[in-house]
C-alpha cells in the first residue's frame, strides 16, 4: 500500500497536481554540495569502472573506524534496502522463519514473502509506548527461527528502543542462537542517545545507510556490518547482482563521513524543529501519539479511523501520507513523514487536522 | 573463478604491482565527458532523491522508441546483471530449470545456483563455430523448463548467432512455451549485423545495458524489456531491493542515448581495431579461435592446456586473463578481454604468446 500510494502521488504530480508529500521518508533537503562535488571530482578522475563487490577499501576502513570493527566486517550495499534484502535472502531462502516486531517498515515483510520465508509478527502498541514484550518474543522463537529484525530507531513510530528492552532482546537472541538484524538507519541523527547492536556481543548484523543522515536517499548506498564469513557471502551475492556501488558514489559517501559532524548536526537540528512543530499541532487534536525521538515520522492514532480510506481521501485533497495498515495491523493509525519544507508541513498538518474533524 | 581472479588482480594492484588487466570486460576507455556532465548537472538540479522503481519516464520513453516497443514494456535496472538476476529470481525461485548454452557468462550459472534453480547446460564447440545444435536444444527441454538464456553476441566467444540458428531457437521456444531471456549487452556495438529477440514474436525478455556501448560499466545501469505484466513484477522486486537507479545516473544514460550515433561509432571502431590486432597476433601461434564479430573478447584454445594453472601463472607474470573453466567445460580455452589501451594489449598478447611456448 505504501508503494501504491507513492506511485499514485508521483502520477498525480506528473499530471501537474500539487501534492504535499508527507508519505515517504525522502527528505526535501538537498544533498549537501560538498558531497555532490566529491562525486563529480571522482567521475572526472575516471572512477566510473567496475570495482570490488566488497566496496572500496577507503570507505570500508572509514566505516570500520566509526563503528569500532575491522574493515573485513564491512560490505558496501546499494542502499540499506538492498543490504536488508540480501541479508534476508542469504539467511532465509532455504527455509526458516523471521520475527518482525510491528509496526514495521513494509519492506521487511514484503521481502520475507518474496523469498518465501515465514514471518512471525510481534505486535507492539501505542498504549505500551511501543515496548516489545520480552516474554512474547521468547514464546515466538521456535526451532525454525533464524532471525529477529529490529528497527531502532523505529519507522514509523520514531521511537528509540528503551535500553532495558534491547538488553533483554539481545540476551534472549544469544541464548537461543538467533541472529538479530538491526536496521539503525535513523540512529546517527536520533534526538536521544541509543545503543547500537554492535555495542553487544553475539553474532548479529547491523544495517545502516547514508540516505537519512546525509540526505542521500536517491544515491542508493548503505552498508552491512557482520562477521567476516557473512561479509564474504554477501560479497558473492553482490558479484551476481549489483556488482558494486558506483565508485564515484562511494567517494561521495566517504566525503560525507569526513564531514559527518558538521553535516549531520545541521540536518538533525532541522528535523528536531519539525518534530516539535508537528507534536504541538497534533497534540491539539484528538490524535494520540508518542513524540518523535528520532527523524522523521509521527505515527498518530485516532480511534475508529479507517486509515486506507482516510489516506486516499487525503491524497485527493493534495496531501500524501501513509496508512497505518502499511506497517502491520494498525488500521487506526497513519504515518506522517516530516520530510517537506516547514511551510508545506504546516499546510499539510492543517489539512490533516481539517480532514479529521 | 572469474571473480576470484579479479579480486586477486585487484589485490596485487593495491600492493603496487603492475597488472595488465585482460580478465574482465571493463573498458579502459573513459566514460565520455558529455555523460559525466549530464550526471553532474542532474545532481546540481537536486535529482538526488528516491524515484519510481520503474525508472524515469523520459528514459523509458527514449528506450521504447529505440526498440520499437511501448514504454510500459521497459523497466530500468541497476546494471544488466541485476536485470538478469531479477528475471531469473522471478521466474525460477519456485522451481523449474533453465537451459544455458555454453560457453556462458559465469553469472548465469552462479545466479541459477544461488536461486536454487536447476541448470541444463548445452555445450557448443569451437569446431562447430559455436553453433547451437537445435535437436540437442529440443531434447533438453522438459516439463520443468522455464527459460532459455541466450547471450547474443556471446561472451566469451564474441560470436554473433547465425540467423538460421536464432530463428530455429525461437521457433522451438514458442512451440514449447519456454521464455527466452536474451542478453544483448554487446549487440549495439557488434561488428556484424545481428537480430534482436524483439524482432520475433513470442513472450520473450530482452536484457541490455549501457556499460559496454557507452563505457559506463561502473555506473550500474541497464534495462529489461518484457510484457507489461512482467515489468510490473520486476518493479515490485525493485521496490524491495534496489528501489531505483539514482536519477542523476538515469539522466546521464539518457544523454548517452541522445548522442548514441556519435559515441557508439567511435567506441565500436576502437574495438574493431583491437580485435583485428589480436586476431593477427594470435593467428601466428598454435591457438585456435573464431575471429571476434563483436566486442570485446577472444576465446582461444590450445589443445592440452590446463587453463586454471595457465591463468594463475600468467597473473604472476603480470597479465590477468580468465580461465576457460569459468565459462563452462572449457579447460583448454582462456578468455582475453581487449579492454586495455592498445599498447598494453600488445604487451599482454606478447606475454601470452611467450607463456604458451
Amino acid at each position: 500500500m505504501l508503494y501504491e500510494i507513492n506511485e499514485k502521488a508521483l502520477k498525480l504530480e506528473s499530471e501537474g497536481k500539487k501534492i504535499i508529500r508527507l508519505n515517504i521518508g525522502d527528505p526535501d533537503l538537498a544533498t549537501p554540495d560538498e558531497i555532490i562535488e566529491a562525486a563529480y571530482a571522482a567521475m572526472k578522475k575516471g572512477k566510473t569502472k567496475y570495482s570490488s563487490s566488497y566496496g572500496e577499501k577507503s570507505l570500508r576502513e572509514k566505516l570500520s573506524e566509526i563503528h569500532g570493527v575491522s574493515s573485513e566486517n564491512v560490505v558496501i550495499t546499494a542502499g540499506s534496502k538492498w543490504g536488508i534484502f540480501a541479508t534476508m535472502y542469504l539467511m532465509l531462502r532455504n527455509g526458516g522463519n523471521v520475527i518482525i516486531p510491528t509496526p514495521y517498515w513494509t519492506a521487511y515483510d514484503l521481502t520475507a514473502k518474496s523469498i518465501g520465508a515465514k514471518t512471525k509478527l510481534l505486535k507492539t502498541e501505542l498504549d505500551d509506548k511501543w515496548r516489545i514484550d520480552l516474554d512474547k518474543l521468547e514464546d515466538l522463537i521456535d526451532e525454525e527461527t533464524r532471525m529477529i529484525i529490529l528497527n531502532n530507531p523505529n519507522n514509523p513510530t520514531s521511537k528509540v528502543m528503551d535500553q532495558d528492552v534491547l538488553d533483554g532482546i539481545v540476551e534472549i537472541a544469544n541464548r537461543k542462537g538467533v541472529t538479530i538484524l538491526s536496521d539503525e538507519v535513523y540512529g546517527t541523527i536520533s534526538f536521544v542517545k541509543t545503543k547500537s547492536i554492535l555495542d553487544y556481543g553475539g553474532n548479529h548484523i547491523l544495517s545502516n545507510g547514508f540516505s537519512k543522515t546525509f540526505t542521500m536517499t536517491g544515491w542508493r548506498i548503505g552498508y552491512i556490518i557482520a562477521n567476516k564469513e557473512f561479509v564474504d557471502k554477501m560479497t558473492k551475492l553482490n558479484q551476481i547482482t549489483i556488482n558494486n556501488v558506483p565508485v564515484f558514489i562511494q567517494e561521495a559517501a566517504l566525503k560525507a563521513l569526513e564531514l559527518k559532524e558538521q553535516l549531520s548536526t545541521a540536518i538533525k537540528a532541522e528535523y528536531q524543529e519539525r518534530a516539535k512543530m508537528a507534536s504541538e499541532k497534533l497534540s491539539k487534536t484528538a490524535l494520540e501519539f508518542t513524540e518523535p525521538e528520532a527523524p522523521f515520522y509521527v505515527f498518530p492514532k485516532k480511534r475508529g479511523l479507517d486509515s486506507v480510506r482516510f489516506t486516499l481521501d487525503l491524497l485527493d485533497k493534495g496531501v500524501a501520507v501513509a496508512p497505518g495498515t502499511a506497517f502491520g495491523d494498525y488500521p487506526e493509525h497513519f504515518r506522517i513523514s516530516l520530510t517537506a519544507p516547514r511551510e508545506e508541513i504546516k499546510v499539510g498538518l492543517d489539512k490533516i487536522c481539517e480532514a479529521l474533524e
